[in-house]
């Protein structure tokens, strides 16, 4: 188990080919990040590790993907007070309604910053990270400035056929 | 925290108007049982203590309530290989649609006996764990067939105007 | 008519490619299952000879998938004092939706212990009926507790890239 | 156990609220008509004795009003070649969507034909019954086609404030 | 624009590889039928034409298809008596629960036998529209009976592997 | 039958409480309108009658709400090259879901223009009457500007607690 | 930015090739339009610059499509007070259902002409734009009433084998 | 408009009585905030105000809530760099999920962190911005540990009946 300065988890290997969008942006704007796999139900001992030593280990970001009844991220955030991003991984069958709803349906008291579902949620879970480490590190925040700039240039008003 | 053959936890305590329906068989067939509020969510240190002593204290089976995103059924069946008996408590705003998704949509190797949304959930959840219990329990088995017989029984043929 | 420990039934010889997952783990577990189609619509009469013979038989749990409609698993419930474990086999337009609706919303007083939608509630559907045998078998719950921690081993925390 | 033209069964007695709405047509154009409750789950036998009898005893139409699983259609049309007109009565959480598709999913060979939810749809169903014996009964068809001219007639353009 | 006891029409030539599964009961039970496009919105004139001639040219049960907002089986239903059985064509991107709600929720007065989506709700409008038939028709009936006869007995027990 | 600028019909009297939000707007812009009682099921020679003279009486704009299978802007749509604004009119027991699809879900070459499920539904199409209208009415198209200013302006920033 | 009587925006380069259908009648029926990418999102001022000019730019129907959160057409709408025909793109993982609500929802006082999900929603803004201008132009009302007239023709009633 | 620390936003007057829940952690953490109504369709021009000066003033979390279709909260996520944590204000007709759905599934790029819907999700919106602002604020840290703690403690075991 390692850690960084955010810490993207996932239910299971193979969320990684959604997950990994998250790291798009984070890199593009130099923001320390690691991934690995803590599964609710089949590692809660792992996952209780983790969420107790995010903290006192640095990380400020917690992402966590996960599909169907996805109750990693809302179990993370119940044992830790750092921000939690939760990303729905679609599900093969409800294509991630199951997966958004067991995410972002959390009770009073305990919650997620609940992205999309699929890949455009990974994608946005790096993105929503780098706003919330923008609030207190300048550098992030001019980067990220910058990024957004480039965001809305990049999108021409000329169709391309 | 006090445990009884079957136990039956729930989100929180306004959870109890729907899942006290779950005492009804039990208490008709004389199984002893036990209620209390365990969140996955609030409290999760108590809920892998319930878990983790469930198996030794004696329990057989484990009732669990919750709506939204309704964490707690699954949560203590990947601490426990007791059988959980989910039940979908109706939520707000999303009428429990996304408390049975959050129950019923768990991942290969941990699962829990999902039951109908709301009250009848409750009461049927009474029901599965006496036919669970009914197979090692030559006792409750015969006193759950005569609970049988007189439910067919008690439906009449005539419309009552 | 064929009757084991663990009988498994579907509603057509189609639904066999999602069910035969339920064999994984009560293969591994050394539990002794058997297969069969038995349509509630096409074959109303095999259904309940079927039910009314599983008990007598020694069929401790059955485990039933159907897609659609779905009544298999339900009606099943209505003629047997055996845990009925219930898979929502996908269905070809809403996806299994149905299907799970058809199984779970069961009236008070008869029911079936819902599984996930697909082949991952078939896979379930073994591991349930494993952990409520193991109630009474000493020796499938030892192996039980062997074969989940070594799903729990098995979850390696690296991605693989 | 009691026989007409047209039989009327709903899974539970609080059905007959719903279901009383096929009695108006029925009783409008003098359809000999007749009610009763049969359940799936709770009465198997009660159900199977009823859809055996049917044809013999000289039903011709049979209307089954069911909510939630709502199996008492599908498994009437299983056990009987008259036709089943099903009605979805509104279940209390998911108002009726469940019994809708648990209704009308039927699989390749057996069939219902499916009404609107709730009260609206047992009405229809009473509508549909007559349309069915006027095929081959000129009185009725006769006053079908009133009862329809009437139901035109009866639709003013002016709005009543 | 043809008659025959089974009228089959559909909203547009595309859903014929839907619909001709209508065909495939009707055929082997030597029930006369004939099929063609009628679109509730491209051609209503030809909708109200085929509707009202319907009656007299003989045709004693309209098999209407339509996906999305699948307006035919209920435009038909209004300008006729004769039973209307609806078959809710696949949608493109709401798979059909859109044609389904579109056909079954028909408002008091009007309606349609609705059946499952797709082209077993094909296969079944053909099973539906011979039990109609049945009722009049003894030898319909007699063929009905051996045909059900034929559709259980193909259910075999075993596994095909 | 009386025709207006802006036509308002409606499946049913009952759907009058939620459609008269539909005048609001018109008033106040002074566009004359008028309303009526127009079912696609029960009175379709009336729905015809209505959408072939509505472009040779003067109407410019139809807006046409109903509920459940709700065919009738659809209908009208086909019957008419004027535009019809469609109301989905909440239904009973789906809110008004069935009522959106089956109004918006339409075809390749017939449309409506499709407004919010409900009373807000009715009042906005009472705005797009006037926006389609003040395209070619410059004292229609000002007094918009002005209404637009004014709702605009009657947004305080303050709660008011 | 180019402007002309129907102005088609979406939300990305990518919804072009559902987006390209709205010219399909557009440009059957001689009417001048032109389409370009403007992202609500991404893309904030371009959405201003654009909605503020379109009215003095002589632009008389603006068509905007997007996918998902959908909010491109609503903004626009907010914006201006030429009509906005909005189309909802087929989104990756719920098909539409988001961007549908998203853009059909509106609250009182701003509204958008909701058209189906995907290419249909798109051939039918060309079908509600030219209905629109026909108000006020005999042109293309003549060419609109021929181009309707060739749609019905078109319709054969043979089935194609 | 006045800002603060964290600034309450949402689309009408009447959001207040579900948005006033975000106070409650806020004024428990004695975090200075701020609310006002700001409509994305009736006030697009106070949005941009307001989201334009947001940093600038101070604001470090925005918390926008709206129901319906629900633009508020990306809108502003499209004009400032700061957070915004959407809160889907339960809509009339659809219990929130249209709301739910406008404001979660947002495009790669601009994004937002998505509450429960209703109450619920106001409430916990506090609880997001707190988790936000503890990162840079030890204060905050100190006590919102604190406040958890509390609220875990207050989780009794006991059934109250």
């Amino acid at each position: 188990m390692n850690f960084s300065t955010v810490n993207i988890v996932m239910g299971s290997q193979s969320d990684w080919k959604t997950m990994q969008a998250a790291t798009e942006v984070l890199s593009a704007l130099q923001i320390p990040h690691t991934a690995g796999v803590v599964s609710a139900h089949r590692t809660p001992a792992r996952l209780q590790e983790f969420a107790a030593r995010a903290e006192s280990e640095g990380t400020k970001v917690i992402i966590a993907g996960a599909g169907g009844a996805a109750h990693l991220p809302g179990m993370i955030a119940s044992e830790t007070i750092i921000p939690v991003v939760g990303v729905p991984v679609a599900s093969r069958h409800l294509n991630g309604l199951d997966s958004l709803l067991s995410i972002v349906q959390m009770p009073r008291g305990i919650t997620t910053a609940t992205q999309p579902i699929g890949e455009a949620g990974a994608y946005n879970a790096g993105v929503m990270a780098a706003q919330i480490l923008a609030l207190s590190d300048s550098e992030v925040r001019e980067r990220f400035r910058a990024w957004r700039q480039q965001l809305t240039d990049s999108v021409g008003y000329e169709i391309q056929p």
